[in-house]
């Protein structure tokens, strides 16, 4: 693996333009003898992979099921176990929140406590509408503490997402969560002095959201837990040398793209949105991030036909994102997720690489068996992005 | 590579249950066109491969012969070039000597030294009975040195282990034997000062052998070598939460399940009293080591037909084992032996991995060369854990 400051030595912009597609958890095992990708008809992706370089690549480590955070992270050429993107940040970024330098995120329950005791983590599983109605309350009674702004997003039921914005917060806290009912509620703890004010600010806000919800009948405390600031994570356009473009219609990877530092490209919630903003915005950038989720929704959701269906829609579109005449593209997936598991899994993901200087191989379609023969052999996910790259020309070369 | 840490992370309790079948030394070299295992008829071990999936795995570097130690510490997960198992506890392990956290062990020769030079660094090759009786007398003499606890087991020939129990005890120490004949006995050096007190009482109780072995007609010195702690390892139960039972008929390697925190259960020195005792205990765990001896021995016997029958031997139980209802089941070796060489070599080692979730590949019998065709390719050793775990549902996702 190469590390990301001898890329950046290398690295240099050219008017080259790269493409990487992301098909959110593509990768399955057979069901009956065949896999997903074995049953789709998807005549445009298997050409494609006729006419690129194949293989499969690990996302985190053997035996590893990566989340969407390191899958990513990984794929834009990351060591994913060097950037670690905590809970409660992952949970701002996926409910489209977006965070900065001097955010300290920390996902947050609304529950329920009776004499001292949590009686339930979840408020009843109070509606999302509910959910609104109570954060509202919360942020007319809290806009700061102690020079410390407070913003509170909603999420769905009873999850809601607090984010303290200052100077030097740290998350090196415990979590302010007994974790399990029948327990007297916690306090966040410093794990080392330098969360000592942090620690403060936290419980403050706790301690005013009690008062604040004393009387509602179920939401009547919060659990805070997760707490995490962003990554110290160099932006592609530094490592790269490039003006990185996503276009992705789920919060969770826009907010990943976002730090990163890519431009995200609203693009609405439908793949036909997706691709009409794409086929006009595109030409704005060299590096393109393209996540396409259904493929992983119907995974999670153990539907087979509807994964396979998921496959088929996106090469049906495929060709509109190949006549945009990129130099180099790519497309792979952050982790599989097959339908038979109904969870993201550690299995290797197909890539394919178009590009001018990779001789082709004898794959002859889009699947799991057919990517294992290619000449890419079985790679690590941050392979790709230098490889990418390369192949772009836009690496010098290394030593002389 | 995966780092232990993440994995103690990640790692669950449940159910599911996983056996290991370390089938010592087992891959080999053609002779006359054909390895060990293309020879052996073994149709358990091909049916077994054709239900699995399979590969080669690189015990610790490509080139490296690996000793019994770092081969096992890789297949149960360890990076062996972070843990390394000194040369005195591995003789101590292998003669069947428990070895604990206060421990300083060292290998030792009885040898003949004659007006102050040593003559024959092996005493002649003594005898083993020899040994045992000259072994007592020091045992009688030499009970402790300044409160540190003084223990002498006797090897084959003229070996024996000694081991220091005591507080604060280092193994940073050089030899207390010259390496070669014809120069005069050399006291073991502290190379830093935390070591001080270890030579003083080392070198003291070097003095006190000499003097009760002085009138020995071959056996009237020692020589020490190979001064070591036992390394600082995390318990499997610590990091894979698991619950482990080695089934092992040789000291050493039940030696080594127990460094790694194993439940060793004795269960004979044959291959049929090993099978009654597994067949019987093996429903206690949750992970199971099971490790077969005759495959390596007859590799360094340089003995090819003793080698296939080996694998014939093995062959013929392994139904018993499967019948076991395991979730997951690995078949695999800690090097290869190949008869060819008569020792440990680099040569990757086959490895099939029979589990619900990894699709069966095209290999057809459990050879070296099929197995290159597997989809696991080639991986590490230490690969091999956390891809049970995860075949085991015992690994949570890695990030969100």
């Amino acid at each position: 693996m190469f590390s990301e400051n001898l890329i950046a030595e290398l690295s240099q912009k050219t008017p080259s333009r790269i493409c990487l597609i992301v098909l959110d958890g593509l990768g399955g095992i057979p069901v009956d003898g065949k896999t997903e990708l074995e049953v789709a008809k998807k005549p445009n992706l298997d050409e494609f992979a006729k006419n690129s370089v194949c293989g499969v690549s690990v996302p985190v480590a053997l035996g590893i099921s990566p989340g969407s955070g390191p899958g990513h992270l990984a794929l834009f050429g990351y060591n994913p176990m060097t950037y670690i993107i905590g809970r409660g940040i992952l949970e701002a970024l996926g409910i489209g929140v977006e965070v900065g330098e001097f955010d300290l995120a920390t996902r947050a329950n609304f529950a329920t406590q009776k004499n001292g005791i949590i009686v339930d983590r979840r408020a009843g599983r109070i509606s999302t509408e509910e959910n609104k109605r109570i954060v509202e309350i919360l942020r007319q009674n809290i806009k700061e503490i102690d020079d410390v702004k407070v913003s509170i997003y909603p999420g769905k039921e009873h999850r809601f997402v607090v984010i303290f914005t200052g100077e030097d917060l740290s998350d090196n806290l415990t979590d302010a969560d007994p974790q399990k009912e029948g327990l007297p509620p916690k306090e966040a703890q410093a794990k080392d002095s330098s969360a000592a004010r942090s620690q403060r600010i936290v419980n403050a806000f706790i301690k005013k959201a009690k008062e604040v919800l004393k009387d509602e009948p179920k939401a009547n405390t919060i659990l805070l837990r997760g707490f995490s600031v962003p990554p110290n994570i160099p932006k592609m356009s530094h490592l790269y040398k490039l003006t990185c473009g996503a276009f992705a219609t789920y919060p969770m990877y826009k907010g990943l793209a976002r730090l990163v530092g890519m431009e995200i490209v609203e693009c609405g919630s439908t793949l036909e949105t997706q691709i009409n903003t794409f086929k006009k915005q595109n030409k704005k950038f060299d590096f393109i991030f393209f996540h396409y989720k259904p493929t992983d929704s119907r995974g999670e959701d153990r539907d087979f036909e509807g994964k396979v269906k998921a496959i088929e829609e996106f090469d049906s579109v495929l060709p509109e994102i190949l006549n945009e005449n990129f130099d180099v593209v790519a497309i792979t997936s952050d982790h599989s997720t097959p339908a038979k598991m109904g969870s993201h899994s550690w299995h290797p993901c197909p890539v394919a690489i178009r590009a001018k200087y990779e001789p082709k191989d004898e794959v002859s379609s889009f699947t799991e068996k057919e990517m294992r023969k290619g000449n890419l052999g079985r790679i690590w996910a941050t392979d790709i992005m230098p490889i990418l790259l390369a192949n772009a020309g836009k690496l010098k070369k290394f030593g002389a």
